[in-house]
């Protein structure tokens, strides 16, 4: 397993940068200190206004010190060869995993940061692949978590086992928060570990048995996670898909939103909006052409609202909102980022009551036996910082941090909309979906790391109707995204 | 979901108690104050010495409240039926979630236990049923929790996504305090949130074409997701056996370590020690035979080592103290039972670089592609939590927590073998398997229940070599545990 640590520091005029790179396995650990000119980085004073609270005071000025973290773009690599030892079991590796293509997406862009790394020692190399959020938490939900875990030490405050389903008073305070008047109640909340996890969670209720489709482009996980449970063929190398799973192509022709009059039926569909990576928010209209065809067809919709906090106007931020939905949805959703809750772990997913097998039988009674076998709830004292989350003041610090974001976004749009680029998504999500029409998108990916020192995404990474697109996460200190986009400019001058 | 809520308050002379009790659905909200006359029950002097150190001293004297929380018990119970909606979905139930047992052991107990609380709604209830930690947190791992869930407040301080296979100083440490010596290193370890979690992923790795093994009894979460992956036949109840699992019996006759001579190959086998429910931990010769026989089948052992801490003497503490088991065992284990993180929810899953599959291809390969796929890492203020848990300190304060646990455990073995029972287990578990020769587990539970009020867990739950046992659990306040075997020995006097 390879280990990166890029940590930059920057002193109170920006000129002093310490560059830090480990590496544990095949590279060197290099550590160099240099002098870079860093352009001052401004804020409008409708930024530095909208930041004079709760915290946020800190990024108002560019004195500050800029930990990038480890880049978890490199985690997924896979084990440094194990020693070669005679004995073998006689266990059959499991087919559905072997299936999986080596050239997983964030490990690829690892291997390519790393070499990058090891080719430019001294550059400041700035993350805007990975949705990794870089701001802090609110202390409003960070005091209540560790308030939770000082009282774990007293009798009184003492907890064990708490449902698998989650704490009773989080899964009300979510059901009115995020469900008022949609007829979403309390017990058809599952607190969980995080979306990812319960879309595991998800395959492994449905079984192997189901057929699915997801959009194209779309978050790797729904495709991987469908192979591992066997739901579809081998991996086709010349249109670079699995085979048996339905992908439904969103590109700016179709505004992101598949022509279902071409969609083969599926049992599951997922369906993510705001769409990682496109950015792009289906529309209430949309919407309820897709309830109507899962209704037509009795297929299950797994909506997947991790960005709804980033949606603005009428545009729906629930499934739920459609009428009909609780037939055919679930809904997976997450904290992770609207309050930085990327490594606290905490999300929940929904299933209605009325949604039912084609037996009749409750979806939702199945789900509570995986989520009951499989998991023992989300940890106590995360659940305590998404009740934090919840109160008055956590709605004001999650939608504060949300805004950031946002201001990151339409900083990156400007900066693609002014170099004459086609830019998609931004508006309703933390995803800025960049045309580079005719150029492979790994192409655009290598240039701009090999010119700019900028890691982004590339498009076809996450489909094959990825390809010609880059993305750009709006997820950085604003000091980070405002040099990115200055090399940018730089670059495509 | 039924909810419950049973909280008892003793007062100084532990004359006035309150019995509270909260069920959502299905029944009524009952209060009632009463005077009960509660035995005074004192501890040896050793005892009180003994927890007469950090944090302890409440333990010393009865004049504690007894909070016993929500009854873990009864989470599992299905949910309330849905309303009844004309539509239903195309989709298919997955069969193998259709296999398992309507019955299954904790939601039954769970239904009993209510009902018997709506009989007497004045008794106090004790439970000694399912494994649920009762004493505080040691104070040095959750002052390390609550300062890193105040440090994501800082720019410094904050962590996003972390590696999904846990922080890097977490899985070393853990490597060094308890796979020392043992040849396992910081890379075969995946810090996870639970070994229930890494039970269900385990099975997700090997897929739905392995066959299994299981100690009969054990813990019913093995079967269960080996069911839900499609790994076996239906169930059968003339033997109360799922088809196509392999149930190694384990009683006194066979010193609760199976024939092997009996036992047909499988792919993997599961095997927990100490175990649970019977409490027996095998010895170093059992094991030596176990590996032997795994190495020989070519099979995989995975060993749920939960309850490792509970060992004294030569007993090993981990699969890998056998020769050669690093080519054919995963290990599994938790903070859950050390450090009361039942409701914080940390563990791990060693899976050693030299165990491969028929083919070659290492196992830990592909399990990090499961944990990659599936899962996002487990909290990060857990996993501070877990590295002060293995600090000097936090690994003395464990010792305290596990050595209370086993006064506890020899407090119910000591009552059960003064009344003429067989008595096993509770030496090297926390965890004691009470023998009722020719009676039926359910009808032993029964009575203990009717004419104690104590919940105990029926053998005949944990698989049907259970039949005619009780296992009584040592996780309780001192008062509870002291006050139940009073009432035992009034029972059976």
């Amino acid at each position: 397993m390879n280990e990166f640590r890029n940590s930059l520091l920057g002193n109170d005029n920006d000129k002093l940068q310490v560059v830090f790179l480990v590496q544990s396995n095949h590279f060197l650990i290099t550590m160099s200190l240099l002098q870079h000119n860093h352009v001052a980085a401004s804020l409008s004073s409708s930024t530095s206004a909208f930041f004079a609270q709760n915290g946020f005071d800190v990024l108002r000025t560019q004195i500050v010190s800029l930990p990038t973290k480890k880049a978890a773009v490199c985690k997924c690599v896979a084990t440094s060869p194990a020693e070669q030892t005679a004995y073998k079991t006689k266990v059959s590796r499991n087919g559905n995993i072997a299936k999986l293509q080596a050239g997983y997406l964030f490990p690829e862009i690892g291997r390519r940061k790393a070499a990058h790394m090891l080719k430019y020692p001294d550059a400041q190399v700035i993350s805007l692949g990975i949705g990794d959020t870089t701001e802090p938490i609110p202390d409003v939900i960070t005091s209540a978590m560790a308030k939770r875990a000082l009282a774990l030490s007293t009798i009184e405050g003492y907890t064990g086992y708490g449902a698998e389903q989650g704490e009773k008073e989080l899964r009300a305070r979510l059901a009115s928060t995020f469900y008022s008047n949609l007829g979403i109640e309390e017990d058809d909340i599952f607190v969980s570990d995080g979306a990812k996890s319960d879309i595991s969670r998800l395959q492994v209720l449905f079984g192997s048995n189901v057929t699915m489709a997801v959009q194209d482009p779309s978050y790797p996980a729904y495709v991987d996670s469908s192979v591992i449970m066997g739901q579809t063929g081998q991996f086709q190398k010349d249109v670079e898909k699995f085979a048996n799973i339905e992908y439904m192509k969103c590109t700016p022709e179709n505004d992101f939103f598949p022509d279902l009059s071409k969609v083969s039926r599926t049992d599951i569909m997922f369906f993510c909006s705001p769409n990682n990576p496109t950015g792009s928010a289906a529309s209430r209209e949309q919407l309820i052409q897709l309830v109507k065809f899962a209704k037509d067809n009795g297929s299950i919709i797994i909506y997947d609202s991790a960005y709804a906090m980033y949606v603005s106007g009428d545009t729906p931020k629930s499934i739920f909102e459609i009428p009909g939905a609780k037939e055919v949805a679930i809904e997976t959703a997450s904290f992770s980022k609207y309050a930085g809750f990327t490594g606290v772990r905490l999300g929940w997913t929904v299933v209605p009551k009325e949604l039912k097998y084609s037996d009749g039988f409750p979806v939702a009674k199945d789900f509570n036996r995986i989520v009951c076998t499989g998991f023992n709830g989300a940890s106590n004292i995360a659940q305590a910082g998404g009740l934090a989350c919840l109160s008055p003041e956590g709605l004001a610090a999650m939608h504060q941090v949300v805004g950031f974001y946002k201001e990151n976004t339409q900083i990156i749009v400007d900066t693609f909309t002014s170099l004459g680029f086609k830019v998609y998504g931004g508006k309703d999500a933390p995803y800025v979906w960049v045309h580079f029409p005719g150029q492979s998108s790994w192409d655009v990916f290598s240039e701009i790391l090999e010119k700019t020192h900028v890691v982004t995404t590339p498009g076809s990474g996450f489909g094959p109707a990825g390809e010609g697109f880059v993305r750009v996460s709006a997820f950085g200190h604003r000091n980070n995204v405002l040099e990115a986009c200055r090399r940018f400019k730089e670059l495509y001058k």
